[in-house]
């Protein structure tokens, strides 16, 4: 192949960038903090300027340019909504800007979850299967929906919102919704299963390491490993709601694997295996036996996903 | 275009045949009807024959077979599983059967829910958008997606198997789980929320008309539109229902329009409203605002849903 590609990953913590190959190889990577106020138009800037230092050190310029942002993201503007992790970018237009930016350089912008799993699809845990799905497990819950080869984006490019939807009608409450899927499984939403938890102890009289620590869904699972009692039970009840969500998916979508990540890719043991026993009690038997239900499998996710959108744009564009 | 298409429509109680144009207009149509006990060899060929005779009688024959089988149906096999209307048929394989029957005339099947997004899609209340989602809201709650402009199947053609859904942990039983969307929404479902409202209504000494009528989703919707207190409720109960379920379709799979079949689409403002109006309260709000929730628009719908499965494969060999 030989192109050079450019990726972008915007998050609400850092801009990180990457050269890479149309195989999903990274050849050259960087980034720089966010300040998630800020205006977005300089720190773009900086990152671009980045990324053509780094593509002249190799003596080439990239072919195309693929951006992950953080979702929502109204695709047919190309312009962010009110992101919750970047204030400073709520209604950016950044298909206007990168117009402006990148001239005759082709580029495509992806929510991060679809840019995600078009990535797993491609090169990760969901290689050589036509229906992969994503789950993000991250700050936020969304996911991504590579359909029998494609991605589906939806008319406005909202497809894949799972994070809006509602699991029970009581529960902890995410993107606004009580008992919604980001309730229960994005990182805060899983320390307020565990905040439940850890009163439940003390309540009882139970012993509870976890009252002691600082509350993340790293120290969360770290001492769900050591059989904490309140993180135990709280990671219990976050992977039957992920097999809730997972079984929901299976029934609807019949598809192949469904790759988790981040959270739920970093402690694989903690939750898979009990999602998946839920996935076999609660959908179809025949689609629950055909899903495979696994960690990422990508080395470097937040480069590998935007490289995966200048991919796609590289391939469909040749 | 010319060519003459044929369809098949596998049903519980009858089978319906047709002679059609790509454009989705029914020539000829007849049926015969279905002994769900018996096999279903003698009621294949005899409706094969009809069909021949029709064609014949116009001096043509046709191009290309479409069947609508009830779900689930085993795609890659082509082999029906335990379908609940039609014991007789469990485990058979049409595939192989209309293979030896028809020779080199090309066919393809597929399930009912999936042929009516199609005919939905391309001829009915779905015509001209890419998403377009069908709930058939009849004997049983199946789905048929149409995702920029492509039918979802999935691995083992199950995709769209929204019955299985559950929307809550207690609840009417329907698919063999309490709380499923078929044990709200389908034919039978609707009957056990009706029996539930029946007696609310007796044991609360309110007048219910509906407690002396033979119940059927039909008597019931009538009931309804007449005001009687206990179907009222009823209905509402099962169009908030809808409501959710849309909702949740809405925020998973960004559609340009739902389209209610069968006793949606002979009552539609006994649902739709209430319906819609969960949709705006439960989904993200932009998606929401574009989604169309919509009677079905074709004039008959069997025929034309296994005509569509004939024209899609017509089109695609042509």
């Amino acid at each position: 192949m030989g192109a050079l590609l450019a990726a972008i990953d915007i998050g609400g913590t850092k801009l990180g960038w990457a050269l890479g190959t149309p195989e999903g190889q990274v050849l050259a990577s960087g980034k720089r903090p966010t300040d998630p106020c800020a205006a977005p138009e300089p720190a773009l800037a900086a990152m671009l300027e980045d990324l053509a230092a780094a593509a002249a050190a190799r003596g080439e310029t990239p072919a195309a340019y693929g951006v992950a942002v953080p979702g929502p993201f109204l695709q047919p503007e190309g312009r962010f909504l009110e992101v919750p992790n970047l204030p400073g970018w709520h209604g950016f237009g950044l298909t206007e800007h990168l117009t402006a930016a990148l001239g005759d350089v082709p580029f495509q912008a992806r929510n991060d979850a679809n840019a995600g799993a078009l990535a797993e699809w491609r090169w990760g845990a969901g290689r050589g299967a036509d229906t992969v799905l994503f789950l993000t497990m991250s700050t936020g819950m969304g996911a991504g929906f590579v359909l029998e080869g494609r991605l589906l984006e939806g008319p406005l490019g909202f497809a894949g919102e799972i994070g809006h939807l509602r699991l029970s009608a009581d529960g902890p409450v995410g993107f606004g919704k009580r008992g919604s899927v980001e309730g229960y499984l994005s990182g805060p939403g899983m320390l307020q299963v565990a905040g439940q938890e850890i009163l439940a102890c003390i309540q009882t009289g139970t012993t509870a390491e976890l009252s002691g620590v600082d509350l993340s869904p790293r120290t969360l699972c770290e001492a769900a490993e050591r059989g904490d009692s309140a993180a135990t039970a709280a990671v219990a009840r976050i992977a039957t709601k992920l097999g809730e969500l997972c079984a929901l998916l299976t029934d609807l979508l019949n598809p192949d694997v469904i790759v988790v990540g981040t959270i739920g890719s970093a402690y694989p043991d903690l939750f898979l295996p009990t999602a998946m026993d839920v996935v076999r009690r609660e959908a179809l038997p025949r689609a629950a036996q055909h899903v495979r239900l696994v960690p990422s499998g990508l080395a470097d996710r937040g480069n590998q996903s935007a490289l995966a959108v200048a991919a796609e744009l590289w391939e469909r564009q040749a």
